[in-house]
């Protein structure tokens, strides 16, 4: 397959990677063609990778990864352009997380998320939330957090939701350990967990950590 | 023990009877004295229960429990009176959650939580989050679901915290399954899983089900 992945940051170099080694071919995409850590990335990464401008990266593509911070999310996929992701899969991965006032704040929040946002502005793309709420090299490799773990998935097309499950199944996640929340709408529940997450992560130290569901009946 | 528990819906009388079965004295608190629902509780509970107003269930407890509805919290415990919370261990079980335009709503949210506004409005009280984030069955039996899911505790007063997690011993979670998030700014945290938790209620089809944190390390 061919991917676009949007940012250069660990969580795009990260999954930008990993579809690599799967034998997929990624184009990294920036805010400029000059970007140095998407070309020192893409030297790196070898044959099947190559680096480019958001608009290169989405339009490459035959499923495009936003995995640009929440907050310049939608900047990023109008530089992307609509054009080059109508009709395709759009995996979005933020979390509209940023630093205000010395504290880390997230917005859009409660009523609404940065993943539907996304959805709203580019009705043609096929919006799937998924994989922000694990850490970027948990993302890629799941094992590396002991038992049945799961991740979570948000969109209103059940068909790009289909894909999602087969592409995070070649990152090591099971069909069974991705849980399907529900349409688009439902992504403002996994994006409020990130104060939890990030609590979590200052507590324990380390990002390697994820939660397993288990359930239970009335006795 | 004398505990007071303030709220008659299912989370307080739950929580009530619970204490009263484990050999504890409650006072059932509710805005007015003449609640059907909390006399109805004390005359089935026995010897050890009895009814009153917010103020009466708070002055009897040697710690308090809240189990209203994060929405009227502040009024309830301002109904309670600040004198009879002074210096008491105040477990806080609400979620400010209420139905708004035909839709679940969160406030505070985000920055804030109700556990932190009750730690501020009410200084002298040692506020302690806790049991917010499962169904209130599974708070008095955490044996109706599976695994070693935990719970979570937010509190600026560690004495206080660990007056809870012996509360919370004798409800059946041993002190390893109680996560101590810090202080009580954290508590936005564990309020902020509502939304989480009621898509998963939604999807399951029932309450019983929580969270078990899984950690491991970088390879």
């Amino acid at each position: 397959m061919k991917y676009g992945v949007l940012g250069t940051g660990d969580v795009g170099r990260t999954l930008a990677g990993k579809l690599v080694e799967l034998g997929h071919e990624v184009v990294l995409g920036s805010r400029t063609k000059e970007n140095e850590r998407a070309r020192a990335w893409a030297a790196e990464a070898g044959a099947r990778a190559a680096a480019g401008t958001f608009a290169d990266a989405a339009a490459f593509g035959q499923a495009v990864v936003n995995g640009v911070n929440g907050r310049v999310a939608l900047t990023a996929l109008e530089a992307a352009g609509a054009g080059n992701l109508a009709g395709k899969l759009l995996v979005d991965v933020c979390n509209p997380l940023a630093f205000e006032e010395g504290r880390l704040r997230l917005s859009p929040v409660e009523n609404d998320s940065v993943g539907a946002q996304i959805q709203r502005a580019f009705p043609d793309a096929r919006v799937v939330k998924a994989l922000n709420t694990v850490n970027c090299q948990v993302m890629v490799d799941p094992g590396l957090v002991p038992g049945d773990h799961q991740l979570f998935i948000c969109g209103d097309d059940e068909e790009a939701k289909s894909a999602t499950v087969a592409l995070v199944g070649e990152f090591g996640w099971p069909p069974e350990r991705v849980i399907d929340l529900g349409g688009i709408a439902t992504a403002r529940c996994t994006e409020m967990l990130m104060p939890f997450w990030i609590t979590l992560m200052q507590k324990f130290g380390h990002p390697f950590f994820n939660y397993e569901m288990r359930q239970g009946s009335a006795s």
